[in-house]
């Protein structure tokens, strides 16, 4: 399915080449056209997806999913290819034929079900109303029986790769959302012959050919030093699943790579030229790095927004407690890619605002002509660190690095009957960065320390907030200057598996975007120290068994929900 | 000073004949007309003061008071005497001379400093600009450092009096109050004859005569077995303070007994017969006890307000951890009475509800015709107990009882982006009556268990909150039958005084007003023991040093604000 190369551009002079990123969002897709010489922003587009998360009915049938579902449609997908691309070329004015490469960049894991030939199962004849048919999005969490079971039997078979994950994988990843469909639906899981990363089917239909990113592969596929969990292994997590590797099993593309050329299909689909590069695929967060210019070994990037994923290249093998994975490869090639996270950043505080905020600070931000969040800001900052009294455990949505506990929940210690709304805002804001100080030193007392932090993602548009972290990391914090982080990383990989560039960090040099240092720690520093001790005597006091309250509160919140049937609706209603 | 018998009143059938209660409470004074026979309330009147809390400046001077301090004027006492009773008895279209006598009840500790003819000091000329010579208020909180000296001294020594009140003097009490004025205004110090208890001075208003009643003075002013705290430990507090029982000293009233007759001029600025009994001061939540019948050995009596007060005679002497004091016919005359509280309920509710209450709540409590409280207690128990997986400390003002710990604040365990403002609501509610359950298993295992619970106070109107206290406690709740229960209690004190009725707990019978049993444990009451041990270990976890967090926030956050002067106004601008 190799297309010939499209000679007139990739003759042309750098200046007058350029590249399309793609960033598959979780509710919309972005084109933006870049220029290779210096990584310019000429055009964007966005598309939003028809069915958006399907995490109530499947369109299809109306059929009512069960609790921790969420599902796509591929055809969304499509529609950003045919819609959004085009509308960004025209937005940038450029000649379409002076394009030499595509790149993109998805959510991650989510995996879907094909045939051999890339068809979803879901398009297959008689599978469109079978809910496991579709692709599971990154936030389904069904399957989270399969992760427990999965992560039991491998500590207790001491399989080697479990430590690559911090000790535990995902309800989110590969595995557990396939072992789910073969106990759930298995006749659907017979029909599957390709159980491929959304990141690689949209690279398949843009190429016609499946190349396996190395970086889905190794975080979110179990893919470690070439090989997968063992066939017995496998075997004894049910008999069925023996031979799941067969379903994975594909070329693997190192990030960078060309995946092959774009098909003519593709290329009319989107109005560009046929037989240019298209990038191995990637994941949004991983694919910013080098927009950031943050691709040195040590360079920590934080992509904040609703929650925050870390990711960090080293030479160094080695093992973080906690971390979400190390893949050979898996940021850039040649380099362990290590990647953490804090599962809750952005939406603790957007359900604060929704949730614990009175009207008269609506009125007063309305007034003001601010946000609310920005109104809180305002507030809370005015005042010295810890004249709150406050510390907060970012753990509404559990922990996910350090500890790996989705059972751990927030908390506030300090309140009284003079404690105002900004100031509960400012300490869960705090406790979010002294969330990530406890990451960066795991890093560090693990033998591959954090020597620079990056940041990109929708909280950098709060500089009070930023600037906490800054204080409360004692680093100075460097931010990337583009607002489409991922779309430009993509870009950058679209260029270099184009040729313009030989590898992401010479590219990303010359087509990222930085301000270096932005954010240095001030005399704030010193007094945030004090109030981190606090917040680690709470993180390892509810985080490391000195008292169960958190997790026993869970189970009391299950069994009492459980024993009220009508408050919450039972799981088989979606897996009949 | 004593005057002859009204013999009208006197004489009539008991059927005929009525009492005024008088209750002065932090606002305003309320005054209830009541048939002897029966306890029917028949009239009322309240009287707000002017002045109510002077808390901000002193309106003779316009001086700045520092923050903790709290004054009142007696002249707003007066006018309770002057307006409320006449319109009360007006209310009830009674014939006035058919009044056999006047009880009442104060805020405490209200202690005041007079000369000997009972003048209030910020009456003699030349005073009326000093703040340290009007009355402290009971939330007056500017003496806690002498109130820390009193109890690290006592318990250096070993002062035997420091067990009956659980290990801590009040700052709110009478000793720290003066020996603040001592440090702070020598001048005015030296001019006090008498250190009085507003509950006091307002009953030698209406006699003339000075009776100081058994309850203040055993649980404010530190009275024990006959014997305030010895001139040596005084001494050793401040050289100045040696001679501080010759302040205190005066004839000892029990409760219920007659402190004299109703002069004639306070029978004039009331309307009332003059010679009529009044009697002994006494102090509003203990007041209540044989209003709502709750007398016997063994009964608690929780008056649930803003705060807790918890009230309770035994025949035993003991020491139970955290009491805030055990008085010899401190409740009635011949029994011990047992004073517990916690230092948060009401007012932690009014405080979620003014700071972490969103719009959307505030608009459909309208939209449904209740207040925002009633709105929350809606929604959040059609859940079943636990579902919330919540819990929280009650301890926003710190704790008063079993603790002891002023220092200590409030928590919430459990939240995720799920929460829901009226799940909190809720786990705060949970948390007041699990902290009333904390004092009550300190009760029963000190030796003096709480046999029968009782309630009265504004919380009672919140049945969903009483019927958990009941499945919490797992003890049947009787509630008062009167609206106005210090009011009653006062009259019934009346009754008592002028000789209807032999004693408080025969008169409480009569007139009191329960109803018994009125909430008894449900279903729910299993659950919540599961919820309770959660409570009970962070309790112990925060409260008994497992973790210092809350001191140390506390101590981090009196540095910030210390640092930062122009948010916090210091105390020496009032104390010049």
């Amino acid at each position: 399915m190799r297309e010939s190369a499209a000679p007139s551009a990739q003759g042309a002079a750098p200046g007058d080449q350029h590249v399309i990123g793609i960033d598959f969002g979780t509710l919309s897709g972005r084109a933006i056209v870049v220029r290779v010489a210096d990584g310019a922003e000429l055009g964007t587009a966005v598309h939003e997806y028809a069915n958006a998360v399907i995490d109530d009915r499947l369109p299809a049938t109306g059929e009512r999913l069960a609790p921790e579902w969420a599902l796509q449609e591929p055809n969304d997908w499509l529609e950003v290819l045919r819609r959004a691309v085009p509308a960004a070329v025209r937005d940038s004015g450029i000649d379409p034929a002076t394009v030499i490469g595509v790149g993109t960049d998805f959510t991650a894991s989510t995996p879907m079900p094909v045939t051999d030939d890339g068809t979803p199962l879901c398009r297959v004849d008689g599978l469109g109303g079978r809910p496991h048919a579709y692709p599971k999005l990154w936030k389904h969490h069904a399957a989270q029986a399969q992760a427990d079971r999965i992560n039991a039997l491998a500590a207790e078979r001491g399989e080697p790769w479990l430590a690559r994950y911090g000790g535990a994988i995902s309800s989110e990843w590969e595995f557990a959302k396939a072992l789910q469909i073969l106990e759930e639906d298995p006749e659907v899981y017979a029909r599957i012959d390709k159980w491929v990363e959304a990141a690689d089917w949209i690279v398949w239909q843009l190429t016609g050919t499946y190349v396996r990113n190395a970086c889905t592969a190794g975080y979110k596929g179990i893919l470690q030093d070439g090989a997968y969990p063992s066939r017995e292994y496998l075997a004894a997590l049910n008999p069925g699943f023996a031979d799941f590797e067969r379903k994975l099993d594909a070329t693997i593309g190192q990030l960078g790579d060309s995946a092959g050329t774009l098909s003519d299909a593709a290329a009319a689909l989107m109005g560009l030229p046929a037989g240019i590069a298209v990038a191995v695929g990637n994941v949004d967060a991983h694919v910013t790095a080098p927009a950031a210019k943050a691709t040195a070994p040590g360079d920590m990037l934080a992509i904040m927004g609703t929650s925050t994923c870390h990711v960090m290249s080293s030479e160094t093998l080695t093992e973080v407690p906690g971390m979400c994975g190390v893949v050979d490869g898996g940021i850039v090639a040649g380099l362990w890619g290590y990647e953490a996270g804090q599962s809750g950043v952005g939406d603790i505080l957007a359900w604060y605002v929704a949730n614990q905020v009175p009207p008269a600070i609506h009125e007063e931000a309305r007034a003001a002509g601010r946000s609310v969040h920005e109104h809180l800001t305002e507030l809370a900052w005015a005042e010295p660190v810890g004249a709150h009294g406050l510390v907060a455990l970012d753990w509404h949505n559990g922990n996910r690095s350090v500890l790996v506990d989705a059972s751990l929940s927030g908390l506030l210690v300090g309140t009284t009957i003079a404690t105002r709304p900004e100031e509960v805002y400012r300490a869960l804001v705090e406790a979010t960065a002294f969330g990530t100080r406890v990451i960066v030193e795991a890093f560090g007392a693990s033998g591959v320390p954090v020597e620079r932090f990056f940041a990109a993602g929708g909280l950098l548009k709060n500089r009070r907030l930023m600037q906490t972290y800054a204080d409360v990391l004692g680093m100075p914090i460097s931010v990337i200057g583009s607002e489409q982080g991922p779309a430009l990383g993509s870009a950058i990989h679209a260029a270099v598996a184009a040729g313009a560039y030989p590898d992401a960090v010479v590219a990303g040099d010359a087509m990222g975007n930085v301000v270096h240092e932005a954010y240095v720690p001030g005399p704030d520093a010193a007094p945030y120290d004090a109030l981190y001790r606090e917040y680690r005597e709470l993180h390892d006091l509810f985080g490391r068994g000195g008292s169960d309250v958190m997790r026993r509160l869970k189970a009391i919140r299950r069994e009492a929900r459980a024993a009220a049937p009508a408050a919450a609706p039972q799981p088989q209603e979606a897996t009949a």
